[in-house]
């Protein structure tokens, strides 16, 4: 198997043929003294090279190794300790950072790229510096002055890891019930008592100190609130101080992620600091969660791009029986690929891989726009974030175990075993449908909230926008384009279904809201394949225009549709769903 | 959690009101003689106590403990040999067995649900068993008198375990390149030389010997010949004699199923004998491999179950959130059944499980009266046996592994625990849709030879007989019969179209054939649903009539319609599926 390679012209050719990100960084001044499409596609390559020579190595023996939990250590598998220093010292954790604390400021558009080629390498290594990162946004958006100075330099440079303290053994996807405590001390801070469980990162060897992000709540109050508590107290003049009352009770033993250390926390009258305003946590934990989101979306599209790599790889290479129409080279064995069904398996990885690919730049651009752009443009900006982060999560994960299930059946009774490497992909991506919100809680969100919570008023500007964008792309394929208009309208009547039926049938956002998202997923898949087979066309590479055009087919032809499957779905609303008592369960 | 229950109302149901099963016995003479109605739900509700009892304890500490090769013996985790004991004594292994050589001549449609309890318990134990049943049958149908009289006894009895020797490194869905030899030896044995992979139960400890059936060619044939070798030798007497050459080399580490010996055989001048013809071991080999293809679909169908089991039952009892109506109980937090996402899930695994048992039943049925009934029914039961054994197989295994994935996602980030027990049957249940032929291998089969094969004859006669039994079923709701008429008449004119285009698009039926499969899945289910809807209405436990009525309503409300949408995805054809060189995948 060879090792992996970032598919960096399908990146590239999405930065600057299809979102035309020069443009968008020439119009924020942030961004226009930081980056250009030299410095994008140079960063690209050198995290093709650490992703592949350094993080990928560490896959398997990860797996196989796992975190141990010794004493009061936690020990993360070989190598992973010195890579994570190399890593670190590259300035990648802080790659999206605020320059101001020593990040390298670069936009997400970037970003997500580069976070999908660690996904693809390995999972475990990836959600170390993915949480810092996200750690740090958090910190940034709401710690006072005083917070940030102290935490956020050492966050950038990867000295100092992140985390994200929510779940308690019963508050999980409901956190009202959360019982940590935060009494407050004479010098302002607070003394944080409780335990938490499943923290990714609780602690582990590769840093010198793990600041934690952790929801507790006031004496008298049922509100949430948020508080920085790092596991090793920090002096005033920026040195580290004593252990801070922080302990890993124990580590999940797990279907995958064997060398990501999954804690429970306790805290003992540890010293906290308030993050934003008290019980107002929540809020301010979206902001990570939100960024969260993203990245556990960028898991699964990574994952499915390892999936397709090494599927297609065996593909071309394993030989059994001949091609239906007879073998074209007269050969007694042809390699798989020659199958039908192969073929479609391997289509479908892709089709939804890449399309998956245009979703986490687009999303990534909108965010970009809404931290960086003013006035009706990053307003605009902030509601597609808040519109796409649910779908970015829950429709690119869900997808992610898809493609690791499908390659890995590709592989036939190869797959299964340890050694090939693709069944660790299917155990690793699991989880992504499920932490940071299930996609289950991401559907609800996006039907619930973004959709019906404005009366459709922002997906029918988004709607309204794909349909303008469509009339422009002038070497798309007329009958595909009208096809996708098509999904579009009936997407929009469903929604207004929904819409307008929300209030007389309480259980019905929550019903379907699964199958809304998927049919939205399908749906703007489909305008992505238009601009994607459109911009390709003028492509200088003609194989990478004939491929684009070729899975652009594939996915009008096949995929699309299950769009118009789910909305059907949606229109039957909630009644077979509902009606049954529920001890008869 | 408690520990697994069998369904046996559901079962009894199926078994006395669906498919009448005490008339079909009465009708067959060898089956008058050794069961009626009363016998099959003794042996129900005693293999619900073994399963419940004896072979669930060792799911869970045979997936940690795993199987060891040390040295030249492979060690099944603690438990396994004594319960394997027991399970022997108790007759279970030759359950389905010819009586002349001991076996208890039970009927499949009850042997099928026998299995399922086992597979829903323990993947792991009940392999062993199930290849021990397989390898019996097989050699009950093509081996000579003197080779029955010296190894199906001690098969039966499970003092001797099979196994199927198949696959080779390269030659695992095309058996053609296999190289494993077999030369003849004066004695009318022949000496066998090769080696195989990817053996189930190649060796253990359980037992004291294991008699493997093994592909392998005679000099200067292309044919490939069946082979009974046995681990070790038996004299004239029937006692044990010599080691035979047959070796493990070595056994895989895999993503699940680890407490069954997946093995890597070796045979070294061991002696072997001819099953059946020279170069005819196929066609013998694939009594076997229906048998065991039915016996897989089963290992999906009991996962499935389990699933619906672990996760009803944490939905009933995880406290999160509140009804999106307010909580009917005025709680805090209502258990998460409340929840229509919830619901949904639960619903889905439950509506294609017990739709998937009538299925299994059903097909069983057709091998009982394929085997012991005479002329014109004996003849169609053929015809649907030979329909019915590749849908089993595939369908009910994919729906195994969304069943056991849907059920993990109820459970939320506590799913993802080992310790939780769900995310093991995900990963025991993957497998299933490999072995015994992927499951694309099963989609071609079906629709490459079972339904164009004979130019939709089989498929037309099926649909008929559909059609006039769903006249006669009074109680059912006349809105869904017109929907599952029209489903399978969509159906036929999908399949009449491939029949039409399969010589002028030789790759169509290997492109479409999966998308096939799965509509014939959801039709043949909605058959099912009506038919358990009608007969269920007069049932004394009016509960139960309500909660088939409850999920047939689901089914048709929701599942149904995936019929058509994979036949939409058949009728577009191969074009976008076989146009990509395949240099560019």
């Amino acid at each position: 198997m060879n090792p992996y390679q970032a598919p960096l012209k399908d990146m590239q050719f999405l930065l600057e043929q299809v979102f035309d990100a020069q443009a968008t960084w020439e119009q924020l001044p942030a961004m226009a003294d930081v980056v250009d499409m030299d410095t994008a596609f140079a960063i690209l390559e050198e995290a093709n090279k650490i992703s592949r020579d350094l993080l990928h190595p560490l896959n398997r023996s990860g797996d196989e190794q796992g975190v141990v939990h010794k004493g009061n250590d936690i020990i993360t598998p070989d190598g992973f300790k010195e890579v994570y220093q190399q890593f670190s010292d590259g300035g990648w954790v802080g790659l999206c950072g605020e320059p101001e604390f020593g990040g390298m400021g670069m936009p997400k558009m970037l970003g997500v790229l580069v976070d999908e080629m660690g996904y693809s390498a390995c999972n475990s290594f990836t959600l170390y510096s993915s949480l810092t990162a996200g750690a740090a946004l958090c910190i940034n958006a709401h710690a006072n002055d005083e917070l940030k100075q102290t935490y956020l330099p050492n966050l950038y440079t990867g000295q100092w890891a992140g985390a994200m303290d929510m779940t308690e053994p019963h508050a999980g996807s409901d956190l009202r019930g959360i019982r940590t405590k935060a009494e407050p001390l004479d010098d302002g801070s607070y003394s944080i008592t409780g335990n938490k469980i499943f923290i990714t990162g609780g602690d582990q060897d590769l840093t010198e100190n793990v600041i934690h992000l952790v929801l507790a709540k006031l004496p008298g109050s049922k509100g949430i609130s948020l508080f920085l508590v790092p596991k090793i107290t920090v002096n005033a003049d920026g040195s580290l101080g004593e252990h801070n009352g922080v302990t890993v009770g124990s580590i999940e033993h797990k279907m995958g992620l064997k060398a990501s250390a999954t804690c429970v926390m306790n805290y003992d009258n540890a010293k906290g600091f308030l993050v934003g305003e008290p019980d107002r946590g929540l809020v301010c934990m979206f902001t990570m969660m939100n960024y969260e989101r993203l990245a556990i979306g960028l898991q699964g599209l990574g994952n499915a791009q390892a999936a397709y790599q090494m599927a297609s790889e065996y593909a071309k290479d394993r030989l059994q029986g001949i091609a239906a129409a007879g073998s074209a080279t007269g050969a007694t064995s042809d390699p798989i690929i020659v199958h039908g069904d192969v073929r479609r398996m391997l289509l479908t990885i892709r089709a939804m891989t890449e399309a998956g690919r245009a979703l986490s730049v687009y999303t990534g651009k909108q965010l970009d726009l809404a931290k960086y752009a003013s006035g009706d443009v990053q307003a605009k900006a902030a509601r597609y974030v808040g519109l796409l982060t649910p779908v970015s999560k829950a429709f690119l994960t869900d997808r992610g175990l898809d493609a690791t299930i499908t390659g890995q059946q590709v592989f036939g009774g190869h797959g299964y075993i340890r050694e090939t490497g693709i069944e660790q992909f299917v155990r690793d991506t699991r989880i992504a449908q499920i932490y940071e919100g299930t996609n289950g809680i991401q559907a609800i969100d996006f039907l619930g909230r973004k959709i019906t919570g404005d009366n459709v008023a922002t997906l029918t500007e988004f709607v309204a926008e794909v349909n303008a964008s469509m009339t422009e792309l002038t070497q798309a394929n007329a009958e595909h384009k009208a096809m996708v208009s098509q999904v579009f309208a009936e997407l929009l009547t469903t929604a207004n279904y929904v819409n307008d039926n929300k209030k007389t049938q309480p259980a019905l956002v929550n019903s379907c809201a699964v199958d809304f998202l998927d049919a939205f997923g399908y749906a703007v898949y489909g305008y992505f394949w238009l601009l994607m087979a459109d911009k390709a066309s003028s492509h200088e590479d003609q194989s990478f225009a004939a491929q684009k055009q070729f899975v652009a087919n594939f996915y009008m032809d096949k995929l699309l549709s299950k769009s118009q499957y789910h909305l059907s779905q949606v229109n039957q609303g909630d009644k077979s769903i509902m009606a049954m008592p529920a001890d008869m369960f």
